[in-house]
């Protein structure tokens, strides 16, 4: 299949930084597709998976017991596509870009999946890394993917997650240089928001991962880094995407990586309370 | 059914708080009951709920929807009495005292469950705010209850937990009494802890959630404050216990309020990382 590629929704708009998460939705709804990086800045996003029920017990607890790269924001009821996150959403429609798969298979990336829809999906809306990447740069974080209009670039690693039930698969991982100045402060302030994926997995090496080449991320772009930048890696919510092509569930429908789900959420809310 | 009234087991023997997890297991499997607020100091206690494998989805979900009364640290395989929070245990056994229910009412309070196991039973352990107790007391605050060598007291509160399928009932939350000028280290130290209730639900006057009357605790028992202090509310990992009470599934298995099992798991490693 042909992988389709988007530009980042904020090249497409330079107002879409100031989007509220409703205008974002219905611009998504209308067909507009792409990275949603920095788009209705300070409200959360989220990945999105959605399995049969009958697959959804195995999902949650793969989810619980790997909560670094799959933070649990919602499940939806069986055959429901609204969610408690954001008033008045469709998750059928509302997401730049979708993946359907098959079998484990990638078999198509639509921008509305209703033709897709079943009564009996139960969906996973997970933390985003792209809610941190708000109190980075708060803290004055320089964000190297954003500065360059790319995509995040996300990688699979060596670590497998912990099984459950019929589902396994390796960790993916998103990166971002960061100036050794920062490290102090990209650490502290990722690990205040244990409900978006919390603090890095790893700094340094790529290969400590089993990551060969950063210069080719498995899913979104390669990013320019400058010559003093360590490389710093967060557990990613695609990981259920790789989950899904090593454990071959017979239907799934995720978000297309980096094309988010904007919830009515603020990113203060999920910041551990009383702390700093 | 009568209920059993054990006297805290630090009273039992002084030397309980230096107590490893296992010795403090091993004794609890040789039958020695009562609350273990204190014992084996700074190793995280787990509540315990144990429901039929068609009502695990459902329970995983409520915990889910609401994660501050069920922060939940692990969930075994369905029949399996083992969890990788603590090597060689046996979750039939080494609770101090435990509860059966059928229907949603308490039947019997044995100090072992190898006759009421199931080959179905699915064991959930949720975080427990004795957890917290040793960050508060670290940083000064002091733990009325423990000073006083009672239970700590817990309350049904006024206020639904969110439900999800079959599962729904009110949320109970501990309470302490802190005096003002230890508030604040009250609320950032246990916000620090998100995975164990994580900060307070409600400080000062207990009409707020519906409580009538501190002195008549629903469980655990009554303490004394100083006249200054405030009452101060977290949710506590009893929910799930009145979810049972109200949703009556067939079958299930908790721990007595405040009679925790004893994790490997140190205190600290719950703690948000880079904070602080």
């Amino acid at each position: 299949m042909h992988r389709t590629e988007d530009r980042p929704v904020i090249l497409a708009d330079p107002h879409a930084r100031a989007w509220s998460p409703e205008t974002a939705r219905l611009r998504f709804r209308e067909g507009l597709a792409g990275p949603t990086a920095g788009v209705a800045a300070g409200h959360t996003q989220a990945n999105l998976i959605a399995v049969p029920a009958d697959w959804a017990y195995d999902m949650l607890l793969f989810c619980q017991r790997n909560p670094k790269p799959c933070p649990v924001l919602d499940v939806t009821d069986a055959g429901s596509w609204t969610t408690v996150l954001a008033d008045g959403a469709d998750l059928r429609t509302d997401l730049p870009r979708y993946r359907v798969w098959r079998d484990g298979e990638l078999v198509e990336e639509p921008t509305d999946v209703r033709a897709y829809w079943r009564d009996d999906l139960v969906a996973f809306l997970l933390g985003c890394s792209f809610t941190f990447e708000w109190a980075l740069s708060t803290a004055g974080v320089p964000i190297r993917h954003v500065e360059q209009g790319r995509n995040v670039p996300m990688y699979v690693t060596g670590r497998q997650c912990r099984p459950a039930g019929r589902l396994r698969g390796p960790m993916v991982v998103s990166m971002r240089p960061v100036p050794p100045e920062h490290l102090g402060a990209a650490i502290r302030e990722s690990s205040l928001l244990p409900a978006v994926h919390g603090g890095p997995v790893h700094c340094g090496d790529p290969a400590a991962l089993g990551i060969e080449d950063l210069g080719r991320p498995d899913f979104g772009e390669p990013v320019a880094a400058a010559p003093d930048d360590i490389p710093v890696f967060w557990a990613c919510g695609v990981t259920p995407q790789a989950a899904v092509m090593a454990s071959r569930p017979p239907f799934a429908l995720t978000h297309a990586p980096g094309q988010m789900f904007l919830t009515d959420a603020r990113d203060e809310q999920y910041r551990v309370a009383g702390a700093g």
